[in-house]
């Protein structure tokens, strides 16, 4: 990083926490900035001292808990108010006594705003972000300025726009970062008004940028090249409407497309690390298809050039995920066949041939089942069950037997609604019989059974049901029609899916269920996770 | 649309569907055409025919299932095998033989690709190209080539990726689509390339990105800034990877941002509600943030302005959200619903104002049942029944009462598995019971329900429920969480749907399924159907 000069700047704990459903505890927080700092960003906004209480405390305790490797942390707020001395600003004073060694200002760069949502002069605007900015500068601070509806306000009144450039500059404005706050500008826009600015004031400037219009990356990469030298974003994008510019994107493309090593290669190895425990802190579900970090980024199912894949993966990858910390992945669907079979097989950690007559049954059976209604793209651990099968030539020794199982739902005059389901099994040979309710058939279901197993295998507690999906498979019989039911488990720590089809949707529900407890029974002889003399000889 | 040249083509169906979870169905993909001809793309690629059962299966079908208004289908295929003449290879046989007017080939156009994965010589594929689009112009179709790989071609050997367009175009191509098959471009190197190729080749010439560098929308922007004549993307950026580029989101700015009418005012007033309405097709979780059509793409968190927001949204929104039919949320006061509850209404013939009270009511109600999971997007006819009863200020007087419901489900120790459903009403006070037995819960108490109100109601006799579908609503907890049912249903010419939400999955289904029959009873009463004083009175 020493000759890369281009800051990154994040903006997660403030603008990206604007984002609905996003609600950080303080812990949270200072965990978030953890990872970011291990990330290599050079400075993380922590949000508004003085004006959100749980952001005044983060700063507080961020003076005594948090360490920072590479980053500055930053503290947001607003210029003082129009008619009053800086140093009377109560605002202001919160923002020096949070501690930060940064502070980024806020100030209006729109005259439509100024005037009618701030409610007060043109100059006086000018006059409070040259006050306001000197006053933290001369307290030692370092300051940027972000120039909120920048893009806008320079379409409708460039000089002014320019003016408050230029004021924030000379009263010592490390940068000035243009904000295209409604985030309604295109790369071209935004590349011809940055350039415009240096070009005009000769100040430093940075970007911020929204998403509305599906190019906040992008615009993000056109002002880096008009020439800005800072850039600001959020993790996995958060933000309010459409979102801030995804910073991990952001950072992918600097570094692997247009060399600019803002942060170094054992960092950027992090960044789908970095992308996962953050989500894991937030609680917003993670978008698959996200650039460079999301489990999807580097998810093949094309069956046609499986072949090809499996030689020369470079020829369809743009970047070698390792450097970003993902994996390759290959998905077993109708579009595929021996290949892809035998790429997801060695995904799996099985040493197999494509050419092999293992694989060739494996694949037969996946397609017969795909033509039954079956579908494996999200239902690992039933595939790795039907290939353990056919790489063994056997099924499985089942660990336990099925004689029956019985559901009901009863809804009693005063709308009450009752759940329960009954389930026989045969445990090496002696009847096991035991029952659960829940809201409705599956979790009952789930439920007795691990009420009749997991006192026998106690591996079995962990296993949790996170989400089923159940699809009718032919529309135009409807629910007298084959059901395909998908369900997903975790243990804690891994998730991984199951499948069933058959006409009658309990049916498959308990195929499903049934195989993700085959699989976490079998978890210990599968290869990469257990040593066990016929997961050798499976991989073998 | 009459002055505006650039042609939209949609491939959702095709490359969309190599997205991760995407299994559809012949019935939902004929239902997907159908909302993306109502929008007004020009082109729908509709899968592989002869290489992907389904999709042949589809382009059968939608021979006299699909009548498309705007959008012309598209086949797409391979250029013939190497070595044979066109005239005998299978697989181009089955592409005229799909009967679409279109055909669009994939032709590779990296020399890599040619030698490494087609196994070719470089001469043998031009020819493989000028002979197959020869081949199919000839037989009356418009064709365009799908140039694989061109981005990568193009920097890695030039002569050859020109050379390919130069084939196509002079062949007959109608346009030859340059596709960033890996996704791994820039905006910068799009527009260079696109330019280099237009000024070398003067071939019309498409884009076809991939959001692998999060630049998809950017870079098919910049294409038709370099003079790109031809845009393809998918619904929501459906596919492999990363995603194609967002075809709403390249709409939406083509329309509002760059004054290219590709789809009229009204078309595009219909984009969010097509967004939704391919979202409960695929069964994949919309994205709140997604440009545009996002449920969150317009939601507002900051209170700070919420004051200056409410007098002038038009300082913090880049467009208006009604252009696209979205709505403007903010996350601290109530403004969101009802414009949108008064044109569904208007659409269902009831003749209301938006300031009115009802509305007023029938939007709370609506927003109060969405936080608690509803959705009405896909379930018109429970939505109506809900506008009914606050228009008329009270329930609609219910046919008949329910006393209570049981269905049972077993599994015998022979395998056989007996689903039976029971359900108690009461009819002008007289208790009437009847049971049914089906293919799972809902089958069977639908199956009940018939049994025991057809002899009454004989115009139920005609309802029969052709699709259904369970969701979790809350991934974290599994299936203890409530989920959400949606019901379709035809009466053999209409089709319109359900929607129950419940802990129970089965009282959440009992619930679409009640909204069923009360809505076909309803049936002479509503407007435009029937002319009953009732109709009449609500629709003044």
């Amino acid at each position: 990083m020493a000759e890369e000069s281009l800051q990154l700047y994040d903006t997660t704990l403030r603008d990206g926490s604007q984002q609905e459903g996003m609600v950080l505890t303080v812990d949270d927080k200072l965990a978030v900035a953890r990872h970011l700092d291990a990330l290599g960003v050079g400075f993380i906004e922590g949000g508004w001292p003085g004006a959100i209480p749980r952001d005044t405390e983060f700063f507080h305790r961020a003076q005594t808990e948090l360490t920072l490797d590479n980053a500055l942390l930053a503290a947001f707020g607003a210029t003082r108010r129009p008619g009053i001395p800086v140093s009377t600003d109560p605002q202001v004073r919160a923002l020096l006594a949070a501690g930060a060694p940064v502070i980024t200002l806020v100030g209006k760069s729109h005259t439509g705003h100024v005037q009618r949502a701030l409610r007060t002069t043109l100059a006086e605007n000018l006059a409070m972000i040259g006050s306001t900015v000197r006053h933290l500068v001369h307290a030692g601070r370092r300051v940027f300025l972000d120039a909120e509806h920048y893009f806008d306000g320079h379409r409708l009144n460039r000089d002014y726009a320019l003016a408050v450039v230029r004021t924030a500059a000379e009263a010592g404005a490390e940068a000035v970062v243009l904000c295209d706050t409604n985030g309604g500008s295109l790369p071209d826009e935004v590349h011809e008004i940055v350039a415009d600015t240096i070009a005009m004031t000769g100040a430093p400037v940075g970007i911020h940028c929204h998403d509305d219009t599906g190019c906040a990356v992008a615009n993000t990469l056109a002002a880096v090249d008009a020439g800005a030298v800072h850039v600001q974003g959020t993790a996995h994008g958060y933000g309010e409407r459409c979102g801030n510019a995804d910073l991990f994107t952001v950072i992918g493309n600097l570094v692997l497309k247009k060399d600019r090593a803002v942060i170094g290669p054992a960092q950027l190895a992090g960044l789908a690390a970095t992308g996962h425990a953050i989500t894991e802190l937030t609680g917003i579900p993670p978008r698959p298809a996200a650039p460079y970090v999301g489990p999807a980024a580097f998810t093949h199912k094309a069956g046609l050039h499986a072949s090809a894949l499996r030689v020369d993966p470079g020829l369809y990858q743009h970047t070698d995920p390792e450097r970003v910390g993902n994996v390759m992945r290959t998905l077993v669907s109708d579009m595929g066949g021996r290949s892809s079979v035998a790429l997801k097989a060695r995904e799996l950690g099985y040493d197999v041939e494509a050419g092999s007559e293992e694989v060739a049954r494996a694949a037969a059976r996946v397609k017969d089942l795909e033509s039954d209604g079956y579908s494996f793209e999200s239902a690992d651990a039933s595939f790795e069950l039907l290939l353990r099968e056919e790489l063994a030539g056997t099924p499985d020794e089942p660990p336990f037997e099925v004689d029956s199982w019985h559901v009901s739902v009863a809804r009693r005059k005063d709308g009450d609604v009752h759940t329960e389901a009954t389930v026989r099994l045969r445990l090496d040979g002696a009847p096991l019989a035991a029952s659960g309710s829940g809201n409705g058939p599956v979790n009952a279901l789930d439920r007795a059974l691990h009420q009749a197993l997991d006192p026998y295998f106690p591996q079995l507690a962990k296993l949790e049901l996170v989400d089923y999906r159940v699809r009718v498979l032919t529309g135009e019989t409807g629910s007298s029609a084959a059901a395909r039911v998908l369900i997903s488990y975790s243990d804690g720590e891994r998730r991984w899916g199951t499948v069933g089809v058959d006409r009658n949707t309990v049916t498959a529900s308990w195929r499903a269920l049934l195989d993700a407890v085959h699989y976490v029974l079998l978890d210990d002889v599968r290869p990469g996770r257990g040593a066990s003399p016929l997961a050798t000889a499976l991989a073998g």
